[in-house]
């Protein structure tokens, strides 16, 4: 049963928290720190371990640290080694410690351990507008009435679709109603809903959230992954598949757009085959340098579902996503969903939905587009001058920039980001592990992470670890 | 084919005959049949039609078949699905033409049509303590360290988890410390994650919500019922199953309490097998005529998981609830949320703990308790006068009483109350389909679901339906 605590830990991309702290070598230390985990019962009997290169990754160390570690305490009869089954924690009899948890966060340990935290994933949580979004929330709740209370619509509130409808119509160019829009947690939610009633296999790119292909196994559903170039997802390798899962304005994380004719391609495919595209518009909002790409839902309304939250433009503390369907589609979607997850709370759809009319959420995205596009420029000019080697690309758009880097140079660059106490993630993190596609070296830098005061620093460290000749090569 | 589902028509109390023949496909035949029927009056308004797994064996057809057909009627507005009573034929007046599917709430529909709603589930949405919940709203936001708004632990707020741990203690006689709640989407959410983690089958009391029996099937667990005595459900005849879900405090529907020597019986069985107890603590703290009874959760923290929610205190539309558990789940489930399944509102949350530790939950709790209390002495007191041969049961506590009938009487009842534009639920609509324990015959009325203004004259109408000579005897 305890296995799932890496499994936990591997599904959000996160590390087993180990510290690897201490006088002696990496490998000396992350065998110490096992151990002690086995021993202590927060690693269970059972318990299979990270695959090497995840946990490689994870702690900044070589995958040979981490194999040898694992050979060791193999040796040692800690842990098991069976072939197809991976290395696990060995069944012992006698008392055995459960895991013990206090009320720490079990999530992104690294984060306090990093002083920099550069991954991505994250907006800045020192800019939630917390004024207009308590206005909102009072406006809203005094506005309410009763039946707001009672049990709600599977679908979501009618206030909230109906802003949404107008908002992503606006911002967006999204094509759609009110009737057509579900109301769901979040962007997991919202595939976890669509594939009981789409079936699977599902194209994705070949470069992407581990995430999403983690929730998706969880579900059944097999991911093949799509070859990326130049411009983009490869949609012509499109076969059997009926439904392909893109985030066409901005790939993430390699973080181009969609070239035009790959975006009438793939509709056309889903025409033909009756198929279906799902459009993760993860950050359709933050786009700086040219007109936003509007979304690919507006070529096909009845062939794209696209699908969005506000989990990056205000916070994934306000657990509020959306699906824009088919109308084909709209009542499988209610029917999985049910009452049993309508899981969204209300008064929180209600305070959406006056901070969009409102014109709050327009102020809001503007104000942070502005510091995140400064935040960009710093990036870029930092690294212009201080690792003029390194390419930047993806930064048109969105949270995050990819530093390219040359071929199998990456994982000693996020060592020695780590070394300077910078938290960021490798491009590997992200790769299909099925895909055949040539692998591209690079970090991925999430430069909304940090807050205001605290980015200067993150990106001097980065810098530091970069530079030629900087610490990074000590 | 069609027989059986004559058979089970007739177990339903309807008449009805379906043939699946034509040419198209059998999803496209049973969607036909079953509008063919509703329309025809064949299946009357609020007829309750049979899960899928039911109807699916009944005719031969695959269980996904029969959901895709009601999902598709339910979108067309020929059938409504709610919770606690499944999918049934819509309620409509005049012309039968499916309700044009707009942004109106897909729910609920009787709500709308009958006047009078004493259907059990809702609390009065009339008593949401609206300007106790925006002071701790704006208390907690202002309060909140900026981390909130970054991603959230599984796990929920720690606020949130002292507040309850202790609230809990002292309101109920749980015995447990914040590391080993976690807080999540409500009841269901809660049931869902935890049949992640235990494995079926499942005990259940022979008379329950069949809602909670719909999500377990749709998740692959097989409950087995108990039946139940004046003592409440026969703990006795527990055997190999690992898990048992109660509702000890106040049996649901039936209305007693499990008797002390159950609950001794019931957590030696859990020792003894290894097994583990699930309490629904759906309505502990609505108590009026004795001290509460305490959680059976404090006999043995060990084996028994406390599932709780704000549903019924506050409103559903607060999406939130907790699971207490023994400390050798709390990794397991955590595991089974993960960060996907973290939905529950951060800022509710925060909120709702406010709300705690400031004292005004309980301010609410009592407030409501004397509203309810109030409305039973009304209901007790008019039926004593209007219809004495009716027997009110299950009145010492809770949202609901029900109204014992002779063997036989129940459907003439029910048809009587919705004569009188009285919306409620017979015992039957609780039965669990295995059980071979007699039936009880009795209405289930929900006097929290109106508001403060109109309960008057809905128990006015509920007299009327049920007075020797009255109305219903037209």
């Amino acid at each position: 049963m305890a296995e799932s605590w890496v499994n936990y830990a591997e599904r959000i991309g996160s590390d087993l928290h180990l510290e690897l702290s201490g006088p002696g070598s990496r490998r000396a230390a992350l065998i110490g720190a096992l151990r002690d985990a086995v021993r202590s019962g927060r690693l269970a009997p059972g318990t299979r371990l990270p695959p090497y290169r995840s946990l490689a990754a994870d702690l900044g160390v070589a995958r040979n640290t981490v194999a040898d570690a694992y050979a060791e305490l193999v040796a040692e009869g800690w842990l098991t080694a069976r072939q197809g089954s991976g290395t696990r924690v060995a069944e012992r009899t006698g008392a055995l410690q459960p895991a013990v948890r206090g009320t720490e966060p079990v999530h992104r340990p690294r984060a306090r351990s990093a002083r920099h935290d550069l991954r991505q994933g994250t907006p800045d949580v020192s800019g939630f507008p917390r004024s207009a979004w308590l206005a909102s929330y009072r406006r809203a709740l005094n506005r309410a009435p009763n039946e707001v209370f009672g049990p709600g619509d599977p679908a979501g509130r009618p206030e909230l679709r109906a802003a949404l409808a107008a908002y992503l119509a606006r911002a967006r160019g999204v094509r759609t109603e009110p009737n057509r829009i579900v109301i769901c947690s979040g962007f997991a939610h919202a595939l976890r809903l669509l594939f009981g009633v789409l079936l699977g296999p599902l194209a994705v790119e070949a470069y992407g959230l581990p995430f999403h292909r983690e929730l998706l196994a969880a579900e059944g559903v097999r991911t093949v992954p799509l070859p990326l170039d130049e411009h983009g997802a490869r949609v012509d390798r499109l076969a059997r598949e009926r439904a392909v899962l893109l985030t066409p304005a901005h790939q993430f994380p390699t973080g181009g757009p969609l070239h035009a004719e790959r975006r009438a391609a793939v509709v056309d495919w889903a025409r033909a085959r009756g198929a279906v595209v799902l459009e993760d518009d993860y950050d359709g909002e933050f786009r700086y340098d040219r007109k936003p790409v509007g979304a690919l839902q507006s070529l096909d309304p009845e062939r794209v579902i696209l699908i969005g939250s506000v989990s990056k433009s205000l916070s994934p503390a306000v657990r509020l996503g959306w699906m824009v369907l088919p109308e084909r589609y709209v009542g499988d979607v209610l029917a999985a969903k049910g009452e049993r997850e309508a899981w969204a709370s209300v008064l929180d759809q209600l305070a959406l939905a006056d901070l969009i009319v409102s014109g709050s959420y327009d102020r809001h995205v503007r104000r942070m587009r502005q510091r995140y596009r400064s935040r960009r420029d710093r990036l870029v000019a930092a690294l212009a001058e201080r690792a003029p080697h390194i390419e930047v690309s993806g930064v048109a758009a969105g949270l995050h920039a990819v530093l390219r880097l040359p071929p199998g140079s990456e994982r000693s660059a996020v060592e020695a980001a780590v070394r300077q106490g910078v938290a960021l993630d490798g491009l590997a993190e992200f790769r299909h592990p099925d895909t055949d596609m040539p692998a591209h070296d690079g970090l991925v830098v999430g430069y909304a992470t940090p807050s205001e005061h605290a980015y200067g620093a993150a990106l001097e460290a980065l810098c530091g670890a970069l530079a030629p000749g900087g610490p990074s090569r000590v």
